[in-house]
């Protein structure tokens, strides 16, 4: 397939109340890296002074950034976290804690620094997108927050959809187009964040049709529900999953039960997937993302490395089925991209090994297995 | 008890065919620290602007730092890994896939840069300190390694001790020493590795004589050993506890089957403890230590976090027995601190996170839970 790049939107200057219908869908080329150069790059590794596989995660990470860069020397250049922020409908169902007045004041912060993830950013030289998807709220000029708003909320997803074809269309035209300036200012890695209260309930819903994990398990306590409320939260998606009277395509499902700000983010790491770049996935609704990005293009999943298995109930079962294998173990389960941004420094350290470790060689030491 | 601070030593003049014979045996004076401040430390990092507990270990970790410096503003200062190497008369009898050369070879590999633990230490800010603690070999001056060297190679415990106990405090006295210049240089968080061909033998003794955990649980593969190998190690070792004959002190068991690099990290670690520092714990065979010198001082444990958690066969074991998690699981077997430097990114987040994060009364967002 070949990609369509010109979507025609100039994310600086989109009119907030646009909503561009585009007549075709966006199509992502993504070509599969060549395994062809990988003998090459363990070999190197291999070399390395240090007891074979002894740098462990380090070397299979090496060997997989080395790949999606076709090159025994990788470097990760000019790291950014795209925080995609949307409000959901079916949050009048009281699935979530936090009411979505939350979205708004928390994206807010974010642009003034001062929250989790700009820590984060800071220690570790990423730059912070902020990206209004779909925020219920007129967002002021001048906080440096990118509009690519398709609405303001999606509908409530228990009964209809929450989305059009088009606007789903629209999100994920946009999130690519984020991610092409991006990758245009000269950087080769991403990650992907969120807010947006009652976003879990999306995410449960795409990883339950995507996977056929019974519903049960595909929920959890989301910001900080009790028990009660994760008993109503199935409850409701239970329902909400019956009054499904959608088509079979994966777009079908991901329109009608996501969030503008997951479109945003499936499109983006398509995007980054067809040029090369390096995807850092971060918790629960990021995985339930690259999950629906991989129904696709399966290929997406060649450029993506997951940062962080957090406590939400459903992500272990959601890696397992993708076959993957988080970097982090933390705990965390805040969202806005941390749990990836906090596993840079590991693929950092991958890509110190490969370029700046000697090898037995070039130093003389006995190669001793 | 009253730390005795005047060992005498002068580490940079050290003769090192000089092996100083202490009367008294080195004391240490840690205090627990005081869980007084822990509600203020607590307090704080729930008012910051997330979800409760959502930022998981971050959270804890943050506490647990802040519990050590008594205060809810910690801070990092100028990490050293101290990297003590020496040579183990054991691995005559083959439980080694590495020859006593390398012990030599990788420490003056590590003085060259180039080496795993280099690139580590670059990336993360550490100053690198090296130390001959009781290698088998005439270190040439000039390569800014210290000595520290108790003897050429510990005696093979198969046959009696590895050390003697005037060997024994004086290693101790040595590392504690060390420790005490780099905290005189302004450091407050302090990481330790070792170099020595042959020393998981001695770790599996210590851990097997301190938890209680049958031998055979207690070996592994080390560098690279094959089935049969650790077969070997295990019928080596086995034959060695028969042949103790020591007494039945901590201190006895140490010196018996301890390499000279072990226990100058046992003092270490109980020095960085006593001065109030936090200690970064590597691998297999510094859990060894920590585990061994929470034998002499048990709340050395108090200012000890858990780095990395590696493949080798008991070190899950080890941790469990002291109820430790380790921060990462990445696979590691490399040990010269690998895992504990790696770790390093994942304590400075939860100090950013505590000092570095708005609170919820100070920007103005909801308190949603």
């Amino acid at each position: 397939m070949n990609a369509q790049h010109s979507t025609g939107i100039n994310i600086q200057q989109t009119n907030k109340s646009l909503i561009k219908i585009t007549e075709t869908m966006i199509t992502f080329n993504i070509n599969k890296p060549s395994k062809e150069i990988c003998p090459k790059i363990q070999n190197k590794i291999d070399c390395l002074t240090k007891p074979l596989g002894s740098l462990g995660r380090l070397e299979s990470l090496a060997l997989k950034i080395g790949t999606i860069q076709q090159t025994d020397t990788p470097a990760l250049r000019n790291p950014h976290n795209i925080l995609f922020a949307a409000d959901h409908g079916v949050i009048e169902e009281g699935v979530s804690v936090s009411p979505k007045a939350v979205t708004w004041q928390q994206l807010s912060h974010f642009s003034k620094g001062g929250a989790g993830i700009n820590f984060l950013c800071n220690q570790h030289g990423f730059r912070l997108v902020l990206v209004d998807a779909g925020v219920d709220y007129d967002i002021p000029e001048g906080r440096g927050i990118i509009d690519c708003k398709i609405r303001k909320s999606t509908r409530n997803f228990l009964h209809g959809p929450a989305m059009t074809n088009k606007e789903f269309e629209l999100a994920l035209e946009r999130g690519a187009k984020v991610v092409e300036d991006v990758f245009d200012s000269g950087c080769n890695v991403v990650s992907f964040g969120e807010m947006g209260s009652g976003n879990t309930s999306s995410s449960s819903m795409w990883m339950h049709v995507f996977t056929g994990i019974p519903l049960a398990e595909c929920i959890g306590a989301g910001a900080g529900l009790d028990k009660a409320g994760v008993s109503h939260k199935l409850d409701v998606l239970s329902r909400a999953m019956e009054n499904y009277s959608g088509g079979n395509r994966p777009e079908d499902y991901m329109a009608w039960f996501g969030g503008y700000e997951m479109v945003m983010a499936v499109g983006g790491m398509l995007k980054a997937a067809e040029l090369g770049m390096l995807i850092i996935v971060d918790g629960f609704i990021m995985t339930a993302c690259i999950l629906a990005a991989s129904r696709l293009y399966p290929d997406v999943l060649e450029y993506a490395v997951f940062g962080h298995q957090g406590d939400e109930a459903g992500h272990n079962l959601m890696l397992r089925f993708l076959g993957a294998d988080a970097i982090l173990h933390l705990g965390l389960r805040l969202g806005e991209g941390s749990g990836a941004v906090c596993a840079y420094p590991i693929l950092e350290s991958a890509v110190r090994m490969i370029n700046e470790m000697d090898s037995f060689e070039s130093v003389g030491v006995i190669k001793y297995f």
